[in-house]
This record gives structure tokens, sequence and C-alpha cells, in this order.
């Protein structure tokens, strides 16, 4: 199943994407709904981010050629994390498939994209097993982690390097029953490939990840963790460039670059 | 005005605490809201989180007193941020006065209270000025910010040590007209206060830190942004344990700490 978000009289509404059509739904795939009688053909609906998580989770380091790649680039040896932690993103940031990166005013850059595979939690979890893991996922959606890496490295922290508004293009919709470790990750400028990679590289794969965390923290519905990306992420995102996350299965998420007024 | 989020049957409600009574409320401070004529004694209603915020910022090195004391902690030189770059929570942790704070089980701890004033955006709000920058803001509130220091250390990024379930209680209301530059936030353990402080001595003020944060993050209706805490965090919180955290004006966040069974 493809759910969308999709804007319908001004208001947020949930979709299933069957063939060109979307049908409306009531309700979320976060709790009860129904299907209505109401379709619309997909060309003409604005796909929204395709949800606001609660809890915005993004894996940094977690395939071995993107590490040693970014080691090589700051002259340090490459450093293989020892456990699954992950960190944080803002839903400020969140841009749907069709919107605009915006490169801040001030930015030096570069900045770069980071295509990554989003898994997004459809129940409430706490103590997941590795092999319950997978239960509480509702779908896969794609990620592009767009990085400012002046400020990555030269900041505190990563508030303005990875959340700066319109930082986290997120979508364009959520497919259930895909396996999340045999994703093929591609990303495009302007219609060429400058990234191919498999999920199935994670060092630490998403059920682990899940079962980890849910240790900790409860996963609520909504909940979405990005799981990083493998290899360079070069070259820069320039204004007036064109750039794709792509998977075969769960489709494209498509972004135009643009500099702030 | 004192604005308190509360459950009535079953459902999460915005209420206006009126000396022993609350209000019920149509609608939320973030948005249109009419005054009911229905009232509650506050003595029999819970309170919940006052807001569960769509971003969740948090400032970690903001008091001289603080930085240094963690400083002498580590027997690293103490060195004071140059620039007001804000940090990153997450709702899954929060709780209201009254929860309980549950170390989990396999924490070798220290686990430690970090009390601290809470500026609660009410508008929208993109490239304040600092003279502007009061203007985005609804009110006043109150947070605990838990930390276990061994995996604060240990772990590549804060998810375990800052929030994991229930390390993030808030609370108790939120107050509006109140000079968040002027408040005394006290910390008692059992009764007796552990830490006192005044928001006058942050390195950068409230001001400061939304109009640089609006420079690159839009800011949100019901956005939370913690402003860290001054001095040090000891002694550690032990099962039994009962922590306040208050202001004169605001009130007081009150959290008992168990171990997790």
């Amino acid at each position: 199943m493809r759910w969308c978000r999709i804007e319908v009289e001004g208001r947020p509404v949930y979709g299933q994407v069957e063939g060109d059509d979307v049908v409306l739904v009531n309700g979320s795939p976060f709790e009860v709904w129904t299907r209505t009688p109401r379709r619309l053909p997909l060309r003409d609906v604005r796909l929204l981010v395709p949800v606001v998580p609660p809890n915005f989770y993004a894996v940094g380091l977690n395939y071995r050629a993107h590490i040693e790649w970014a080691a090589r680039r700051h002259g340090i040896a490459a450093k293989v994390p020892s456990q699954p932690d992950v960190g944080y993103r803002s839903a400020n940031a969140l841009v749907p498939t069709g919107a605009d990166i915006v490169i801040p005013r001030d930015s030096g850059g570069p900045v770069e994209y980071e295509g990554e595979l989003v898994v997004v939690i459809g129940r409430r979890a706490k103590n997941l097993s590795e092999d319950e893991a997978l239960g509480c996922v509702l779908g896969l959606t794609l990620g592009n982690d767009v990085s400012e890496r002046t400020w990555q490295r030269g900041d505190r922290t990563l508030w303005r390097a990875k959340n700066a508004d319109t930082f986290k293009p997120m979508g364009p919709v959520i497919v259930t029953g895909l396996d999340p470790m045999a994703r093929r990750i591609a990303v495009r400028i302007n219609g060429r490939t400058v990234s191919e990679y498999d999920t199935a590289g994670m060092i630490f794969g998403v059920r682990r990840y899940l079962a980890t965390m849910s240790r900790y923290v409860t996963l609520w519905p909504g909940d979405v963790v990005w799981f990083g990306c493998d290899a360079a992420t070069e070259p820069a995102l320039e204004p007036g460039d064109v750039v794709e996350v792509a998977d075969e299965a769960i489709g494209v998420l498509k972004n135009r670059v643009v500099r702030e007024a």
C-alpha cells in the first residue's frame, strides 16, 4: 500500500495511491481509518510531507564507505561506531517532494545531499526484541539529509548544519510491505546519478537499531528514523540544481535547490 | 495568565488556573480559544505536560559556573561558547509534574537533575530582531533536564543520556507576562535546596538566542526552548528521591525518582 498525505481544501488528508488516483481516507495510517468513495487524480494533488513526526531520529554513521570518505576528507582516522547510538533532527526542516531546498543567505557551503532510507513507525513500541522489531513499522519513505558542511564542522551542534528550514526533504509517500534491508538508494543531480548504494550495507541494521532504541525510548506512531547514507556526498548542491533521492519501490523524492533571496 | 493542560474525560484540554479553580477553554493558547463556563477544582485535576512541542530545543552550555563545574569534573579546561548554538531533546521523554522519573534498569549512573527555564513559543516567527524576539513567546514554564552522566560521556549522542523515557519533566503550567531574564530557579531534593541561580546569568540571553535561531529555523507555536542550568548538579538522584524545580512566579515541577522494575 502507498500512503500519501495531501492537501484537500486547505487541510492535510491521508490517501492511498492506486494507479493514477488517490483514494481519500478518513483518519490516518497511525490510527483507525476508513476509505472514502472520493478519488482524485494523482497529477492534480499536492503531496505533503507524508508524516510530521512526534520524534525525529537520525542515524549518523551507519555505512562504512561513508565513514571512510568523511574521515579522509577531514584527515582523521575512520572510526566505526561500536554501538547503535541515534541522533535527532527537527520537524521545522521538513519539506515534501516538489518543494525548494533553500540555502541560507550567509551559508559559505558546501551544502551536500545525503540520500537516506526512512523507516516510519506505525505502532507504539517499547522493549522490542530484534525479531519483533519490524512489527512496529508502518512502512518506508525516503529522506534527503541536506547538510551545510562548514556549520557541521564549526558549530557545537548540528542545528543550522542539518536543521535549517527546508533542509529535510522527506517523501514522496510511505510504502508498506517492503524489506528495509533490500533497498537500493540512488541520488541524482540534474538527472545524473551521483550516488548509489544498498541498505544491506548498514553497519547496524534496522532491526538492531529499533530494538536498541526501544530499550530506552518508547517508539510512537508517526516517529521516523532516518538510516544514514553510504559513500561520498559530492558534488555539492548549487542553486538551480534538481536533486532526487530514488528507490525503485518507494519512488522519487525530488527537490530544486535555490539560494535565499 | 496561567495556562494548564489537563485530562478531562480521557482527552487533553487546555484551561486557565484562577485561584483554586481551572476554567476550561475551547481551543488552545496556540490558536483561537474561548473560555467555557465549566470550572474544575485544581486539586481534582491531573496536570499534563503543558505542551507537546513540534520542535524541542535545548541550550547546552549557557551559564559560566555550570561550564566551569563540568570542566573541573572532567579535568578539562572550561570553554565558554562563542556563539548561541542550540541542541535538541525529544518529546518521548516528556512527563508532567507528579509523574515518576524512571531510571533505566541498566543505568550505572549518576543520574542528575538540571533545573531549567523553559520558553514556550506562541507565534510563528522567522528572522526576528533581538528587540522583537520576545514577541513570539507565549510564556514560561520549568524543565528538569535529567541526565545520565555515564551515557552522556560514553555514547556518540545524547539519546539515552538525556532522552530516555521520563527524563524530561516539564511544567507545571505556562505563565504569561513574566520576564525570562529575571527568574530565580531553585532545585530541591527531598525538600533541601541543592541549587539556586538567576537566569540573569545566562551567557546568551533569551532575546539573543531566539533572534539567532529564527535566522535559520522557523519557530512554531508550541515549540519550546530549554535554557540550560547554572552551577553543579549534585548530588545525584536516587530512587525514592523527590526532586523539585521551582520558581516563585511559575510554580513547582515535582517528580519522584524510581528505578525501572
